[in-house]
């Protein structure tokens, strides 16, 4: 039991450039904290928790608006609703399925599964005329991030501090957004209670908890938007064994959703 | 800025009958925390994030099955799906509106607007032949919790901690259940950014964050579900300034609801 969760955001990176070695930068932030605080030194349990968008831009996931010629579609719904025609344009190329796309919102479901807002397609911070877009494979980011982390560090790969590949998503029947997993390594993102009796002795028939969902959210907290902290140390929560992905495990089949 | 969040479940509490004084509990729980970690000791800007559960106890929102006459489509679901019938029947009862009711899966919106499966009603941590209720309005409950706890603790109001009624929620297209806010007290549960200046110095067109549920999800990592710690302190999380309601602010009204 943790009983315990810090959440620490980590000194600012520098800009992340398309090629950069991204573990590097974020050694050096997590080396940087530990100057000032010896005991945020790497310790068994510990989740690193990274933006989407440094990951997307050191991965190259990044599209230079003035490349990109809207399709008619785009070019009415951006003139009707007072969006980028061109943006609005990457958010269709990026689709698996168009969810919604009504009153300005555009609700896709991508390649990976995910359901949320322009695809990920996303403008803020970064330079005018780019757009970053999802890692192709967030869960493969986040091994990669990890291994490289490990040799950075030093560290037995078993010991490496487990990765969670974070996004703000919007959801249905709430305002606003939180932030969730996009791709993990090193713990299973889901915790199945099922079959462990309750605090009343009671077996429990269907709780299994979003752990990488809620750690991501946590991190959100720490970080906020605007700091120019996109790196979040998370420790104490208790970690699913076993090596689980997003895809795998958390993201949905159509078919199976039963919600509305 | 925030960039350090601590979340501590304070020590378990007696368990709750209706009637009881939850926030003297509280205090009592919180004081034993205090008495070995000093440090733990109100602070400006400290959330309670106090689990649904023990709310309804509190309140006697809480139904003894054995008094429960199920109405035949809740018999014929329940022996289906290999349910409990009166439990069947008590979601119904406190449904507005059903969502979708198949493959023994029940989702509602309740009266609050809140969507999710069995409309909170909830078997497990009680009693056997016992089911919890969502509290009735949990806003309201969150702000009696604070003033009673201001008086307990001999706090000016305006300096009690804020609260939080969290309860564990599915949602559609990912697989697990994360925290979020039933009901707040002492602060704005959204962060509108819009407008404010992104890294890049752009301005965010559509940035509102749901603090609040973001607190509810880094409590639930501290306190498990099965842990009987019902209360988690949290601290450190920018708090929007005002005095908001999830009901207000945050439920969304389903006119407005852009995803499917």
């Amino acid at each position: 039991m943790a009983h315990r969760i810090l959440a620490v955001a980590l000194p600012p990176l520098p800009e992340v450039q398309p090629g950069d070695d991204l573990p590097a930068f974020i050694a050096g932030a997590w080396r940087s904290a530990i100057a000032t605080e010896p005991e945020l030194a790497p310790t068994e349990g510990d989740v690193l928790v990274v933006t989407q968008k440094v990951v997307s831009k050191a991965e190259g996931s990044v599209v230079d608006l003035r490349s990109v010629q809207p399709r008619p579609e785009a070019i009415a719904f951006a003139e009707r609703w007072d969006r980028d025609a061109r943006q609005v344009e990457v958010v269709l190329r990026e689709a698996a399925a168009v969810v919604r796309m009504e009153r300005g919102v555009l609700i896709t479901r991508t390649r990976h599964g995910f359901v949320c807002a322009n695809g990920g397609v996303d403008a803020s911070n970064v330079a005018a005329d780019t757009v970053t877009l999802l890692p192709e494979d967030p869960d493969r980011s986040a091994r990669a991030i990890r291994e490289r982390l490990a040799a950075l560090l030093d560290l037995p790969p078993a010991r490496a501090p487990a990765i969670v590949v974070s996004d703000s998503f919007g959801r249905p029947w709430r305002w606003g957004i939180t932030d969730v997993a996009l791709g993990v390594a090193g713990f299973g993102p889901l915790d199945d209670q099922r079959g462990r009796p309750d605090t009343a002795g009671r077996v429990m028939r269907s709780t299994i908890v979003a752990v990488a969902d809620e750690i991501a959210s946590a991190a959100e907290l720490a970080s906020g938007k605007t700091s120019g902290r996109p790196i979040v140390l998370v420790r104490g929560a208790v970690l699913p064994a076993g090596d689980g992905t997003i895809r795998a495990d958390v993201v949905m089949p159509p078919e199976n959703d039963l919600f509305p």
